[in-house]
């Protein structure tokens, strides 16, 4: 089996990749990132998420994006909107994250001899957000190849999104066929300490409509209003 | 005066490119990395490079790139090799880092109102690294216009290079035209805890070369041996 480094949030998308990435034969390398999310119960996801779905090693590296701020996950100053999804990008975009997520895995996945990066990405029941979408994964895989030993060794490395066309809808209707437990995934952006969802935020929203339209019950541990 | 973001390792090329940015009437935000490097005592050359050439902000971003390790710089079971400058990519080269350091560099911009990016690589006298090439900074132009507002809002970022085809000797010089005190600079792959550069591996060999070249005394302080 190849090794396949997955970026594993912690939320419902990233979970169904990693399942997604088992199935194709891969050896799954996950990796996390704790980049000063206000939702950082999401990280105790993931692990959850990386044992039930037999990752080979779950790793989950730390930068301090608070110093930059510039988002409401980062910046306790500025609040996630609760009030229903809106076009265009939201507050809750955080400057640059994919890139550096998928730099991060890029590195590992170069030490790991690994030619395949998945990661969750979605671009139809998405937050408006500009690296979600399938031109930023194909000018990431532009450059990955540029940018490592690829590059000179003649062997390609391959971005995988297998989420990026599909509806929320869909993503749960796969997850559940390839037994993820979804119960296990924390999506919400202001969880309380025990990763129980406030159910207003946007990705609360995007998330429960999946479950009705999926017709799946949905496990998500609601706070108490 | 705009602001740009000014990747600063602490040596010679990115001490020259921050003169560069400043010289092109730029508001220079000095950014470092913390990546675990062996060489730390750069980062304390980037504090006083910065301060030295008047960056408005200086920065440093920890990561642990010791738990990917796969290079003389990050693993500490890699030895720095000292017998000179051979072809190939050498195993000082750290996976992805210029990727992750341009990412980084991509959020901050991001977050400042900043569409200007400066990098100190260097094709000509390096070190057979992939990602100091033009192809590869080209393609990263090209992903932080889809990564990042700017493709959304209709503004571009642009990353400059502007040591990119210059020699070492080249750079000496243009740094010391600029006023740069190439003294306050750490190259060394594995200084003393002084500071004091070994004077063998290939960014000393580099260095020491290009002062001989460019005709201007070298300020190094190396190890007594």
């Amino acid at each position: 089996m190849q090794p396949a480094v997955i970026l594993l949030s912690g939320g419902l998308d990233s979970a169904t990749t990693l399942a997604i990435a088992r199935e194709e034969g891969f050896a799954p390398f996950c990796l996390s990132v704790d980049y000063g999310q206000r939702h950082n119960a999401e990280l105790k996801a993931a692990a959850r998420v990386a044992a039930a779905l037999g990752a080979r090693a779950h790793r989950t590296v730390h930068i301090d994006m608070n110093q930059f701020g510039g988002s409401a996950l980062t910046d306790p100053g500025i609040a996630v909107p609760t009030a229903g999804v809106v076009p265009g990008i939201p507050v809750t975009y955080v400057p640059a994250r994919n890139t550096i997520m998928l730099s991060l895995a890029l590195a590992w996945a170069e030490v790991l001899g690994s030619q395949d990066i998945y990661l969750g990405v979605n671009a139809v029941d998405y937050s408006g957000y500009p690296d979600c979408r399938p031109e930023f994964i194909r000018a990431y895989e532009t450059l990955a190849n540029l940018a490592t030993k690829a590059a000179v060794e003649g062997w390609r490395l391959h971005i995988h999104a297998p989420l990026i066309e599909m509806t929320k809808a869909e993503i749960i209707g796969r997850g559940t066929e390839l037994g993820v437990d979804f119960g296990l995934t924390v999506s919400c952006y202001q969880p309380d300490p025990e990763g129980r969802a406030c159910g207003l935020c946007d990705a609360c929203r995007l998330r429960r409509a999946g479950f009705e339209t999926a017709r799946v019950p949905d496990p998500t541990s609601y706070q108490a209003r």
